[in-house]
């Protein structure tokens, strides 16, 4: 089951860290993919591309790419398609079912200003709670339910460094 | 129980819009307090105002205080301080000993480095995850886990508006 975030909406003038730090949640939350819709923020996609040189994993990562047509393929696939919004219906009434179905999940998390056309072509509007918050706290908890908390204790292959848990300061272990 | 958010190392130019982010987070994921430490950032807090005012609660909302003299008076006080850092032990290693111990809680939540002072003082030190990501995600997750997910269905005194979750679309009710 492959499990991609597509950050839509991205303004390169205001969204530069918040969007950095969406993909650097859907690396860090067991996504697979990170896909940044209908342009190509190249500050963006460098600074995940050292996160995943240092700490490694496979997060396949794309940018520019138009959204609405990646959903649609992504739908066409047999994939199916959850966007994130304060509207949608609570996580905890659906999660279940999203997690139990097997399919492919495309996560759709947008700025401010979501279009009515991706509330419609969604199979899934999806709430984390109905008060306004974030995106990048969004996708944590969805992944979070999604994952059932498993995904904090994933190894990601290729790391350069690791952190030892400590009580008290800073433990890395250089693996090269 | 109080629980307070302490936001530390704010950066005017850089992190406008992460900390807001972070105190929508604080609001929304049940914490009662949000302070932005040593430095009084007008943008920031207007915004997180400009929140409280529509969406209602009662979050009191401080800036520009000494964070470690608040730390050290937190803490004479009787309450305890947890300072969320990808260095510290797993939240569901020690977030049941956090919750039961029923002390006032100041979570305190760092931007870029955090000085070994704050390590050293905080009595827990805790990651979510030992991978980077967010600072806004992180908070999240924590309360997420201290309040056992009921903190998403919290209601929140004088809203002027409220959303009905929705399969699609938006309703919003407004209350006035």
């Amino acid at each position: 089951m492959k499990i991609y975030v597509l950050r839509i909406g991205h303004r390169p003038e205001r969204d530069k860290r918040i969007t950095t730090h969406v993909g650097l949640v859907a690396r860090a939350f067991g996504a697979s993919g990170f896909i940044l819709g209908d342009i190509n923020d190249k500050t963006v996609v460098n600074s995940l591309r050292k996160v995943l040189e240092t700490w490694g994993g496979t997060m396949e990562i794309l940018a520019g790419v138009n959204s609405l047509n990646y959903i649609i393929e992504w739908k066409k696939r047999g994939g199916e398609v959850i966007h994130l919004t304060m509207y949608g219906l609570p996580v905890d009434y659906v999660v279940d079912k999203i997690r139990n179905s097997r399919k492919d999940k495309l996560i759709v998390v947008g700025a401010e200003k979501v279009p009515p056309r991706y509330y419609e072509i969604a199979d899934y509007n999806v709430s984390i709670g109905n008060q306004p918050h974030s995106e990048v706290s969004a996708l944590a908890v969805f992944l979070d339910r999604l994952f059932e908390g498993k995904e904090l204790y994933k190894r990601y292959v290729k790391s350069k460094i690791e952190i030892m848990p400590q009580v008290k300061g800073k433990k890395v272990v250089a693996k090269y």
